[in-house]
């Protein structure tokens, strides 16, 4: 969306400055923060921004961004980075922007520079780096005006709280052969709608100094936009094109991830194919052909159909939110190109 | 230390509380919220809580403590929890505090729930919980006086930054044959002394507003205390009593620590011992009488007498330290005691 590369092209130098400046700060203590802050300044700016675009857009809908925007429209693009490279641990995602993703950068100059146990080397220093992002994070927050610094700062760390435990939740589900619907969801709202969504637009409304009202129809708009952005990425994550996708296609296979594909295709078979998926789901070294037979089976049994369902719903959901936002009717227009992109983008 | 018990006896309750609280308000998202803080009860409460107790000693030597002093206090022991909950995965100690660290724990749980992939299970969920440390830090630093706030966050971010690139030289150093003295130093400085010692000082010391002379020298004296503390620490970790030291003997040798022992050790041999410790060195299997050789090795080729060596020097120029403070003979009194303590700890 146009509208939100704009707003990165505006946020994107802020970041790398700051990042940039840091790396000054730090670079006394030995070559590793050097390394770290190198390395962030190439993965922090590959992502869309799509969280800071959506701070700067929910504040420019009453007024003109300043500084505080563009500080904790970054601390969430940071506090985004931190997930992201702790969730590629979890997840052995090994790629991830188009880039090797953190861990497997680590791993990558552990064996060629000879050295045995590279993954566990890989692991460690990415939950290090990961857990800078968050002390960046915060860094940047404790500077905004001090009107805002106390409310922004314990509601950032709420919203991220409740991401950490829906991330356990996920990684748990990983590990069995069952789970309802509504856990599914539950895992979609408190672990990718709240802090995607929900949290960058009621961060901009409250510095806005938006109504309470309208603070908690951005948070229920949020989750809504969320959960369609979540079932999305799971059928991207299963049929995009990897070179665009910039991650690997079928990593939900692998690692067993209750997704509502996956619940709609176990709801759909018959005993003996579901003993079939159970073996495929969750098998770390799942082949090719696995996933050719997993795609092909959601393509037969018709699950595709019903997840267009459940995405259309959702768009009709959240365009019925936004008609009732007391917004002008151009902001209204731009959720609304929000609701399609979300539901037709291919990457 | 009396002093230290007492301050544990108030900041704990305190700990405790705000755990309760946080379980409660997240009690809504999943079973995972409840979970890890029924750990985080058991697990951060049974520290010694020194980091704490010495933010609440720098503040009392000009002012009584107040609600800021406690939630500081609190913040830097949840800090220093995320800092161990992930220290114990890269490390791989699966003791920690006399109880299972917190991967293991969660490794323990999938075994006994029959999951496969224990190992990554419990890797995973205890990253999830190191997280969630860092954001109740934060929470708890937002609540503070508006005063402070703004000066207190940053210093903590950027103390703490400092501490997480020596995490990465440390481990590092843990996949090499080779350092020198001045490298070892540094990781004792940045990864242990500065927010073991020198930050709790300084926060105590700029809520009771000291002048930055004082500052300054708290912060001298927390390096020079933390070195001294961390070498000690490490002769602990080879030869202390297990029970008593509630993690694992020997495991420095396991992973291939580069400690001042290590180093002294490596000076005395001859190159036929060399070889064969480097072999020792980093085994993440190493057999007991592996660990065995090497502390022989340390006695018969005077280490221990070097190491005591130095912790004297440093007792000494802490004490130097101290008696050039502009604090009462009391409080300077307090101070030596910790020296001492620090010297000759057991566990």
């Amino acid at each position: 969306m146009k509208i939100f590369q704009d707003y990165k092209s505006i946020l994107q130098p802020f970041l790398e400055q700051y990042l940039e400046e840091k790396k000054k700060e730090f670079s006394h203590v030995n070559t590793w923060a050097d390394d770290s802050f190198t390395r962030l300044q190439q993965f922090v700016v590959q992502g869309k921004m799509v969280r800071g675009g959506l701070v700067q857009f929910a504040h420019a809908m009453v007024r003109e961004n300043n500084e505080d925007t563009l500080k904790i429209a970054a601390a969430i693009e940071l506090l985004h980075s931190s997930l992201l490279i702790h969730d590629d641990i979890i997840d052995r995602d090994r790629l991830r922007r188009g880039s090797a993703s953190l861990f497997a950068q680590y791993r990558d100059l552990a064996e060629q520079t000879g050295k045995n146990d590279t993954l566990h080397y890989g692991n460690s220093m990415a939950i290090c780096v990961g857990d800078l992002c968050y002390l960046l994070a915060y860094d940047l927050l404790a500077d905004i005006s001090e009107r805002y610094r106390r409310t922004v700062i314990i509601f950032f760390s709420s919203e991220i709280s409740k991401t950490v435990f829906a991330q356990m939740q996920d990684i748990d589900l990983g590990y069995r052969n069952t789970c309802t619907e509504e856990d599914i969801i539950n895992i979609y709202r408190f672990k990718t709608a709240r802090y995607t969504f929900s949290l960058p637009l009621m961060l901009g409304g409250i510095l806005a100094g938006q109504s309470e009202r309208i603070i908690t129809q951005l948070e229920e708009l949020g989750e809504t936009l969320g959960i369609l952005f979540q079932i999305k990425d799971d059928e991207l994550g299963l049929f995009a094109d990897q070179t665009k996708l910039g991650k690997p296609v079928g990593n939900d296979i692998k690692e067993g991830k209750k997704t509502l594909l996956w619940y709609y295709l176990m709801q759909a078979v018959t005993e003996e194919e579901k003993k079939k998926l159970n073996v495929i789901f969750g098998n770390n070294n799942v082949p090719k052909k696995d996933i050719e037979y997993v795609r092909n089976m959601i393509k037969e049994k018709n699950v595709s159909e019903k997840i267009y369902c459940k995405i259309r719903a959702l768009a009709e959901e959240s365009r019925t939110l936004i008609s009732g936002l007391s917004i002008s009717e151009t902001n209204k227009q731009i959720l609304c190109d929000l609701v399609e992109y979300n539901c037709n983008r291919s990457y």
